[in-house]
């Protein structure tokens, strides 16, 4: 699996680094079980700073995502993924309210909203042939 | 129209003044023409920099959200509204893409997701009796 980070962003490595790592299981290219590298070859591979890869791994291993092994290294959850909890639920309210009043503001439609997402959902599920979803 | 702000979020404060005013003019609490406190002004009722307001109002200025005169001062753009246009469906995209993305993994079905935003959708327009959008 590649990740791809765009250091030009606005949106911070470690940051874009977990992003890609949360697509690359939901897309099923990276499954249960499967390593990582490790933090240094990461952060070698993508050409950052150890500290950020770091930040990354943390916080997914903090939400379930994955487990970091002193010995094994780091893998995807191998007991399988963190559900829709109420702390998760609160947090997705929190970040998708405003990219709902945006599209509100500009006069988007609740249709079209779930259209644009139905899209994406398709693209994820279907880019790791998990049709299954 | 009450401007909430956390100062202990993760979110950058610029960044939250920026969705309140959306916000705000989703739900149709801000009409376009209405004025905003100066920067000056709503620096001081947030109790943050006006680097701060000004990074918002500039941002949101150049969205087209706002317009900035000298004399008339900072007031929601009485043209309307900016439109769905590619550039932001790009952002749009891009935003959106890493929350379904994390919804997937956590087993969040794609007609659960849109119920979830169809609550925040109508939870927007009620509040500003908006209800035609």
């Amino acid at each position: 699996m590649i990740i791809k980070i765009d250091l030009q962003s606005e949106i911070p490595i470690y940051n874009q680094l977990q992003n890609s790592i949360i697509e690359g299981i939901a897309s099923g290219h990276l499954k249960p079980g499967e390593p990582l590298p490790s933090v240094r070859n990461m952060a070698s591979d993508l050409g950052v700073n150890m500290h950020t890869v770091n930040k990354a791994y943390n916080l997914l291993k903090q939400e379930g995502f994955i487990q970091i092994h002193r010995q094994k290294g780091v893998v995807i959850n191998p007991d399988g993924m963190p559900g829709v909890t109420s702390e998760y639920l609160k947090k997705f309210k929190q970040d998708i309210r405003p990219i709902i009043a945006e599209a509100l503001c500009r006069g988007m439609t609740g249709k079209e909203f779930d259209k644009f997402c139905n899209v994406i959902f398709d693209d994820l599920k279907v880019k790791g042939g998990n049709s299954d979803g």
